[in-house]
């Protein structure tokens, strides 16, 4: 896939459970830093996205679990949009081990929302700004 | 479904992010301790587990998010095997808010294993005991 | 000591780390939960916490570790409000083990804030609602 | 202070709270990673201390909050050892946000053990390493 975005995570002792490996939640959770991350380099850093009320809440998401790394792995999130709707998007996340073995995929779907009267206030599905798109390879609306 | 096993969880303030509702990896860890809590109903508590050198690693997981709770709400996860293989199997999850309202849906497909020599060492699937088949409600094998 | 507030907890899978005890950084996030838990029980619950703007940010914290529960293991988290001031106030807890052990000792050190322009705006400390005070067992101010 | 080790840290969407800033226990997932980077740097990495049954559980840790970093802020956790003992040691930590403003500092006080017959058996404290307290700056014991 075209890689847009890549996350490095070393496996730390917390991330992991009695059996050694990596707790699976582990992955979700970064899974959600890597798109917040990518969303950042598109031109959205976590200042600009809360001072424009925005926000990207999950419909879904899911993972597959090939290979578990252990405490002190070192591994790289690669990220990227493998589908675009008008406010939807679906981000696609591979989990690399540093000897090239793949961990893990997964994916979450999310959308473009705005906050109606700021944070804490109701949220609105809006259509994604030209500018994520156009930063992240989608082609033209 | 056929409930199988109720596990209670009230929204801390810690489950949750800075949009104020739950951050989506929690619903994972809840997920986790419902198929642990499960399993321990249905005669493997973790004691065991650990004498006996089993464990349930996953294939893969997922969830669908449909409305988000708060801190402070008091939610049920209800949990039932789905799909019985020989040594796999699917849990399925309902996420359930103290309203009645449906919060999300998700699944775990799993694998009875058994750590050949002892904690750490190398996993091998084995056939799931019938004692936990019966007491979770699966047809005779 | 005077309890307060009890709160119980099951170590779960996730709370522990590969050496099959619970990872500390869990005893700080059941030490966060039974502060919120003890000051809603005290007519403070997170929506009118929420609805009046105050929040309890913390100082600092500690906790000493006497014994280590793994996966299963059946806790309480027994809390008080050891030592008052005009706005700051310090929680103690001791996490006790279902055969009655001592686990582990901590505090929090808090201030009563409120945001002065609601969710998200600057914080400001306020004298402790006396109503708080009161159902805690503090002497009058 | 001799600062012996940096890890640099961004706070993510998830180890934020409802208030939008850290959420306090993340602070300790960060010195115990930091913690355990440092004795790495210094050695001994988790596959050696794996391999050689060694393990650095708690005796207390503690933490004072000055400044709350909030979602996307760059942090660097700066950690020495501040005190040794035989077999006992103290690390202090510092987190700094990339203006330089020092957002909090803890302690861990950790015991150097060994498992007495592999993984999950009875741990025993022993001597620091020479190697390890060489490394970290000790005066010879």
């Amino acid at each position: 896939m075209t890689v847009l975005a890549r996350l490095a995570r070393t496996v730390t002792w917390g991330d992991c459970d009695p059996a050694g490996i990596i707790f699976y939640p582990t992955y979700y959770r970064w899974m959600d830093a890597a798109t917040w991350a990518m969303v950042a380099g598109a031109g959205f850093p976590p200042a600009r996205m809360r001072a424009e009320h925005f926000t990207i809440p999950l419909v879904d998401s899911n993972c597959a679990f090939l290979s578990s790394p252990v405490f002190g792995d070192e591994c790289e999130v690669r990220s990227q949009v493998s589908r675009w709707g008008r406010s939807s998007f679906t981000v696609s996340h591979e989990f690399i081990l540093s000897d090239g073995r793949v961990l893990a995929r997964g994916t979450e779907a999310r959308v473009w929302c705005r906050y109606e009267a700021g944070p804490g206030s109701a949220l609105r599905s809006e259509a994604i700004p030209q500018e994520l798109r156009a930063a992240l390879g989608a082609a033209p609306a």
